[in-house]
């Protein structure tokens, strides 16, 4: 029986693994792959992604395609039993587990983000993760020029045209950059929007741009973002968001509706629950890549911290979390799990990186390769060679090469493809003083209070008396809408720092109809805070 | 003051009639459209959309591009005053509504689908009617291929091998042939999946398929789609829809978990709310284009009952909702606008079909053009040719025309891009007899019984009891789940047709966060039904 070695994470790391490994090994070992999408994401093209200077198929490619003779199992990793050797999978919409066994297992699932150390970060911000994220980015930035345009408030204007990036990272100074610069070639088909009253915030913790490269590299990049606009605000945190603000640790409040996170890592759901060495949520691996204290099982990748000599101590000392080193990883576990196999000594892993490239938009980049340093057109050119060599796939190339051409030569699109519908039931923070709605406001859901304190204002149509009461935690407010109010009849704000969950009429019309003591509840308040018989819609059981 | 012309909708009837007047009318109006959308749809290739044969972007087009001079409101419209002469419009995420007065309204809003005639339609099919609905297609085929490659029930193989649509009209016809063809294309990809695994069905209610064309051409048409291994059941119609099942009026129960619908038309909700004369739910006009009875009010496309004759009475007296008799509408519609703003007389609409065709797929059409029948490659070429020919502006005609070039000569991708999420709440169809899951499967959500029957079945593992008993409507299962239990303890299936609602974990945690009447609830019953002391997941408020 050949052995079976399955690699859990289809990123950078994992395809890698899994190509090599094929490479040297061929068929005398079982290969196979779990990843959540059918594809590989080339991560460094996001930013390009969310700004529409390339299509979202361009950035990625089916792992069918890149891994002939592996064995592709889309599906999510529930668990690992180290013991039996077996990995507990789900596939499709298919209830029944799967167990798929491993002789050697190879774990490379990254890193997930986790905002929720900033309070209304993971209620409010986007992220620059996934390809949906990507996606998403672009049509809500599509969709903030579409309202600016329409508006007639101008609060709301002001909020619709203010952009905010958190972290200046080589993820956050790349979709600052493409960011600025879809807006300002989008602004010619939105007449309405005058080009200063767009405004797009860089804001970063540490006193300089991209920590990853030489000082000069920073500098260079904050003054040239700086010159197309871009506000860059060093030694700033974020201290928390609403769906209108961002209130930064100097206390600097900015009215906005778009925040986009490119902070915050944290090991995988499957990563945090596997008994195995860690550190700070990182895997602990030998030189060799092998799992400290385990002889089959490895890791690489975002989710391994790799010595890169022996004591290492130092952040330095450890591998750096980019796909340039991933894919160096892969080569030397390919060589180790042969070695492995065949009962010969490991090697350690060596590499020294040959530089870094990062683009800053409107064709200006910057680089450090083999100790020099460059940074302009020049570095703009030297980014898309390096990335378009590292595209797996001749195919890929070319289509990418083309679609830049294209983008450099024709107008970007404006269609704002991708629609995001936020869930039925969602979370949103308010700070105190905020109004929540107003009398007249379209009623877009049934607010239940989680925390904080809300005022409530309603004026008697006839009479004209103005009732005004409080509710806390546990209480509702907006529940007329359940009656087929589309308008709201009061006005809230909130009195304290607040989180509320809201829940659209046509989700709660669905949970009153599938739990009766949620159904009687609201036909009693109905009737004692309205004197309204509340009937939920009948017959939808028909 | 220049007269205000209103445009509700932006398909092809609404954006060719701004269009139009814009170029009859110049600055002497002013022109303003309304769209759901920024985007205009170019119908007729969503089908190739839903297949990967172009990419979503290449379907569509920007308003802003297409309309310079006309205002866009990318807005949902809510209601039309007709004394005020303003309709209300809700846009962006503000809540406060806004309204737009008129001089002229036209309206455009096409129709939308309903297929709630046919229980469990509505929850067990999926629709080609957006450019979401065509991504969800292409989304929801790769992810049944990549299912059936790795499931080792033959049960479910067969059922996510199994690809039905309804409907053998131009939309239907086009999807089946174009989704058979990605099929073929794509499974070298799959080697567990062969070809004679592969059910692709296509259900007609008529005797024959494409009605719209000759008999000639319709039996061409279902003889290639069968020498391409495409069922055609004729005289077949819906009785009914599960998640695995679609249960023919014939009586036939074929295995399924992939079911389009491709029919079901029904007026937009404005249309429907609108005080106007109506008949069979289409606004009824006079053969100038306005509405019976109304001078500032006029409605085109298919939201409209448009007379090709007096005294219309058959259906072929009136104009077919065709993208073609669109076009020709609006150049009517701008020329009886600007004969009343110039008190001069109207002109009766009057058009003569240049034909139709259809793409088969794996390049094969039919087509009636000038009142000859062409079939096979040339009528593919013809269609192609005919529907660039109308796609609005050069590049648009280029990118689409690159596209084809490039799917014919390289491999179809496989990437499954458009990840869907379900409802976090959602009903659910069963027959009686259908298992709805079994002990070990993965817990999927809390399940409430709408309607109907279900026989719970549960063996206690320490004593082997086996203890079985019967809930109903407003009853609930599997809420163990949220205890945290991922796997199902129990045996569920439908004693009678019931419908359900199922709530996902996380959805229920926030639901029991915001009504403490429900988790209060929910308390009560886990101490009563299992003795267990739940406590409701505390500080997600902090």
């Amino acid at each position: 029986m050949p052995q079976r070695i399955l690699i859990l994470g289809g990123g950078f790391a994992g395809m890698y693994a899994a190509r090599e490994i094929r490479k040297r090994l061929g068929d005398s070992v079982e290969v196979e792959l779990i990843n959540d999408e059918n594809y590989f994401v080339f991560q460094p093209l996001l930013p390009e992604v969310g700004a529409g200077s390339i299509t979202a198929l361009h950035a990625v490619s089916p792992l069918r395609f890149l891994l002939k003779g592996v064995f592709i199992r889309k599906a999510r990793v529930h668990s690992v039993d180290q013991d039996r050797k077996v990995v507990t999978v789900f596939q499709g919409v298919q209830r029944r587990p799967t167990e798929v066994p491993y002789d050697h297992l190879i774990v490379t699932m990254g890193q997930r983000v986790d905002l929720t150390r900033t309070p209304g970060l993971t209620e409010h911000a986007l992220t620059m993760k996934t390809l949906n994220d990507a996606r998403r980015l672009r049509s809500h930035v599509l969709e903030r020029l579409e309202h600016a345009e329409i508006t007639q408030l101008p609060e709301v204007k002001k909020e619709a045209l203010t952009f905010c990036v958190v972290g200046a990272g080589f993820s956050g100074v790349e979709t600052v950059g493409e960011m600025k610069e879809m807006i300002d070639r989008s602004l010619k088909y939105y007449p309405n929007i005058s080009a200063d009253e767009v405004r797009v915030v860089l804001v970063e913790f540490a006193d300089r741009v991209l920590g990853e490269l030489p000082e000069k590299l920073g500098t260079y990049t904050a003054k040239k973002l700086q010159e197309r606009g871009i506000e860059v605000m060093l030694n700033t945190g974020v201290a928390s968001a609403t769906g209108t603000r961002l209130i930064t640790t100097t206390g600097e409040e900015i009215p906005t509706r778009t925040i986009v996170a490119t902070i915050g890592n944290a090991p995988s759901k499957v990563v945090q629950d596997m008994d195995l060495p860690k550190s700070h949520g990182r895997i602990e691996v030998g030189r060799d890549l092998r799992v400290v204290g385990r002889d089959d099982i490895w890791s690489l990748g975002d989710c391994a911290l790799i010595p890169m000599k022996e004591d290492a101590t130092e952040r330095a000392d450890f591998a750096p979390p980019t796909a340039q080193f991933a894919v160096r990883e892969a080569r030397t576990l390919a060589k180790n799990i042969a070695a492995a196999l065949a009962g010969k000594a490991l090697k350690p892993f060596q590499y020294k990186s040959q530089g870094a490239l990062a683009s800053l938009g409107a064709r200006r980049g910057v680089a450090q390769v083999w100790g020099m340093n460059f940074s302009g057109f020049f570095a703009w050119i030297l980014w898309r060679a390096y990335y378009v060599s590292f595209l797996p796939g001749t195919g890929t190339k070319i289509r990418v090469l083309l679609n830049w051409l294209l983008d450099d030569l024709s107008p970007r699109s404006v269609v704002q493809a991708s629609s995001y519908t936020p869930p039925a039931a969602r979370y949103a923070h308010y700070r105190a003083g905020d109004r929540v709605f107003e009398k007249g406001n379209r009623a877009d859901g049934l607010y239940t209070v989680i925390s904080g304190q809300m005022e409530l204002r309603y004026e008697d149509e006839d009479t004209g008396e103005v009732k005004v009461w409080n509710v806390g935690p546990g209480e509702h407010f907006g529940e007329r809408l359940i009656l087929g109010q589309d308008r709201r009849s009061g006005t809230v704000r909130a009195l304290e720092d607040s989180k509320v969950l809201i829940v659209d009429r046509e989700e709660f019309l669905k949970l009153a109809e599938g739990f009766p003591v949620l159904s009687d509840y609201f036909q009693t308040r109905m009737k004692e805070a309205y004197g309204i018989e509340w009937v939920p819609p009948a017959n939808w059981a028909a």
